[in-house]
């Protein structure tokens, strides 16, 4: 949490837990640039620009970084040690920083974890011809370790992101009716989720799909219209202190046919059977299976074309990843989605989608806005 | 332009043309991940997400794509010839859909350009094993050259962005004075941008400086409140079919002290000269030099800390980047920002940004809105 009482202690702990877990990983460093791990680490909030930024940790040595040098303001005064080097706006001198901070690092020869998700080819080639011999791999498996049990203040964090969204959600259920646009709908749930307190950075644009466009999971609102009859998915999430929500509901627009409050009903059940799943000790994969199998059983199985849901925390998706195969052992403060859905292709599409944590019995469900069908 | 009448020949003669450009660069083939270059050549919305997209161009030879098996509502019925490779949810069926479209595609021992700034370790590890003897680079300059040069329909939804943007502005001029925060600022705007028909994904997260946050070109929005005397940094943007505006405006809260009244006349004097400078046929350098001779003159040399613009377009930053030593040739059709500023640390900041498009004559300002100090 950014706002932790004592920044100093806060960050220098997450930051020797992070040398002990490259440590054991077997890495001599860990390379990341701008985003959640980073601000995790140290508290800094960098654009992921065209501009290559880099941090160096290595256990037990203070942080290096490179960075532009316009971005030198956010450096001063930090609660920990950093050596810092900087570049101008000519991208000839990137090259000649990331030698410098290199050599200081002593990267050369060292075996260098990165983030696979987010380091870019940018900072890889540059970081590769600073230092040659250096071999740039994986640290997939310690940054998972580093983030994927939250502590109560991340949970609350997460506790206070999911009201948010419930609250903009209410709010903007009024202006649904047949007639108005999938990016109308999209606008103002954006408005209710600022109002409401959501950090302007939203985890992700809302996604609304009616009608034919509703069967695709990632679809872009567009212009159309939603129309009696439609199903209605609405997709959606807010920020507070760096930490989000993301929840789903289905609406149905007027009468809707018989098929449709079918696998209405399917996804309610299958949502239910993954929350009651989720506890501490079992796989990952279990939660998969107890929402499939209602889904399966009801004939559906085929139109579920998803996992049941993916880690969440400081980004939208992150471990653990809730498939069918996985057999990570969930546990306390793990925290994630429960959203099983069946899509007819060019005919409707129904999720329903909760965040839930684990807790030391059981787990928690962060999101409690009423799952029945919303008819609108 | 995504709403372009016939959509079939509009992506076709795109993908021909980089077919041409990879050709020139000495490339076999492009493989790009979802972002703005994607969208540019094929339409195809995609998150950057843990799930690894990719779509390899090779010239004369139809489009192949490795994508979620959940993303593939998205490729029916697309205006042009595509070979799809899908995985499921398990990311250890990831390598395979790797391996069998490089082998569709002939990648092995093949050079392969990539985009540095999007391409992701996750990405061209997976390309990499797919294809040993593949040589993967970086295919900046192709792309560069793909996109550089807007057309009339491009200009067109960025001046409409533009437009977006002043409106959300003057919508919330307003709600500022003392004890609000920087955080309802920049909420209160979102709000306004979206009201006034922005995308929802927007550029970037407004940014809203006050007092000793203002010299901080990248800040944060935090609870700090507005205070008398402050200088307030408020740079913002919103997006219109796919292609962003991107502004930025300075107030002054009350009586400012004489010296911050002195730096908004000298970024002032060295935006228009910026703008005066910008039009066909000079180097980019010029258009910074002109404005920073402004400053330079002025005696704040040393508190103008960055380039005087940056492209601008499907991308909030992209070519030509507008620094001093940059010798690319302006020609008609290139758009980038003009945004001079001086950063007094500690006590105040001072930019104001305009955005241009260059003409066959001269240069166009997309932005209107006033430039001489506001007084809140």
């Amino acid at each position: 949490m950014e706002n932790a009482q004592d920044p100093k202690s806060f960050y220098i702990a997450r930051q020797e837990r992070v040398g002990k877990l490259i440590q054991a990983a077997g890495l001599d460093y860990l390379a990341l640039n701008p985003g959640p791990s980073l601000v995790y680490l140290t508290g800094l909030h960098f654009h992921l620009s065209e501009r290559p930024t880099v941090a160096l940790f290595q256990p037990d040595a203070p942080l290096i970084l490179v960075l532009p040098e316009l971005e030198k303001q956010k450096i001063i005064e930090l609660p920990y040690v950093l050596q810092a080097f900087t570049y101008g706006d000519n991208p000839q001198t990137w090259k000649e920083a990331f030698r410098k901070a290199a050599h200081a690092a002593g990267l050369d020869g060292k075996k260098v974890g990165v983030e696979p998700g987010r380091m870019r080819f940018l900072e890889l080639r540059l970081l590769e011809s600073a230092a040659h011999q250096a071999q740039l791999v994986s640290a997939q498996e310690p940054l998972t370790a580093l983030r994927m049990q939250k502590d109560a203040g991340e949970v609350a964090a997460m506790r206070k992101a999911v009201a948010i969204a419930q609250e903009a959600f209410l709010a903007t259920i009024p202006m649904i009716k047949p007639g108005v646009s999938e990016r109308q709908i999209a606008s103002e749930l954006t408005v209710h989720l600022l109002r409401s307190g959501s950090q302007s950075d939203l985890p992700f644009a809302p996604i609304v799909s009616t009608g034919s466009n509703s069967p695709n999971p990632h679809a872009t609102p567009s212009e159309r219209r939603v129309a009696t009859g439609d199903l209605l998915v609405i997709d959606w999430g807010a920020a507070w202190q760096g930490y989000v929500s993301d929840l789903t509901r289905t609406l149905a627009i007027g009468q809707i046919e018989p098929e449709f409050e079918r696998i209405y009903q399917a996804v309610l059940e299958a949502n239910a059977a993954g929350r009651r799943a989720a506890r501490p000790g079992i796989p990952a994969g279990e939660v998969d299976h107890a929402a499939r199998k209602v889904i399966d059983e009801a004939g559906y199985g085929q139109y579920f074309t998803h996992r049941v849901g993916h880690g969440i925390g400081m980004e939208g998706h992150e471990e653990p990843y809730m498939f069918g195969e996985n057999q990570l052992i969930l546990k306390p403060g793990m925290a994630f989605t429960i959203e099983p859905g069946i899509y007819l292709p060019g005919r409707g599409g129904v999720r329903i989608e909760d965040n839930v944590v684990i807790t030391e019995t059981g787990s928690e469900c962060l999101s409690d806005l009423r799952r029945e069908l919303w008819n609108v």
